[in-house]
């Protein structure tokens, strides 16, 4: 039996999201793997707004169980961090310990991307931590994100690949993910 | 035995942290629960800053394993969505089919603050979809983040309390989190 694959990312927000989500779903399937899709655009309509966020919500965490395996595109999304839905994927499958991989199309680390974020006024404390403008911590840890995310992938033998894409292939470039679908062909648990 | 409840937030940042989990710590047991407290304050220091890192990550989730509740801190962290971390965690308790509530101190809806975070140079596309001026469709579902948020608490019968703090205070009012603690103890699985 392939394993199975969830695919998660902000692809179904992108102009070409069909063509993506299909892409990276025939990367899989030339992997070896089944893919798993989240099920954004395959929800019917629902009288209301909220029954349809709800529907997707459920036909995703379905799927999940239903997986195996997750690999998910934590490249930063409108701003620093990865995209929240994403995220709450990534932390959805490893507290059920599947295989998790993930990666970042954004070679820049998490500490920089908040120091651009405060234009670089950020200065160290009298306990030695960097604070922004507004007081907030800046955790320094050399990650690509907030620790939970590569904490609960590279924990459980999974892996955060940092890819590092042309400026305006930031959601496109597949080279990452390539790699992940490379990784967990020889993952052993 | 009262219920424990794992406190998640991006509290641990804030130049009072230990005075704020503190504070939210003792009104959880003053509601009859037992809090547990994100982990990142008592982690002795490690050689490498990623031992560190993800000696946090393995006490924090030991501590939502030991939990049978969450009250995830969701109020928005530079930027449009919730901390990374939170909504990691988030996703971790509701895939174990943990109690789930959440908050957010900030009133302004996920849509308003995309399109704030384009400086309203939106548009809607040829299928009726909102799109900021990079092609990126803009999610319009009335909630308060990205759907798998609320729709991972809600669905499992949590709520996510809207707050509505004043600007100086969005970090430190606690009015919506005291109203998930008090929806918990009234809660019915």
């Amino acid at each position: 039996m392939p394993l199975k694959i969830y695919l998660a990312g902000p692809e179904v927000f992108l102009p070409n999201a069909r063509e993506m989500l299909d892409l990276k779903a025939a990367m899989a399937r030339a992997a070896g793997f089944t893919p798993l899709s989240p099920g954004d655009l395959h929800v019917p309509r629902h009288p209301s707004m909220r029954g349809y966020a709800f529907a997707i919500s459920e036909v995703n965490e379905r799927m999940m169980l239903e997986a195996d395996a997750i690999i998910a595109n934590l490249t930063p999304w409108r701003g620093i961090s990865a995209d929240a839905g994403t995220v709450y994927e990534l932390g959805f499958m490893c507290a059920l310990d599947k295989i998790a991989y993930a990666y970042t199309n954004i070679a820049k680390r998490h500490f920089e991307r908040v120091a651009d974020y405060y234009h670089g006024r950020h200065a160290t404390d009298a306990e030695g931590t960097p604070r922004g403008p507004d007081g907030l911590a800046m955790e320094d840890y050399e990650l690509m994100d907030n620790l939970m995310l590569p904490g609960g992938a590279e924990r459980r033998g999974g892996k955060v690949v940092i890819g590092n894409a042309a400026p305006d292939a930031v959601y496109t470039d597949t080279a990452a993910f390539a790699e992940c679908l490379r990784l967990i062909a020889g993952h052993r648990p």
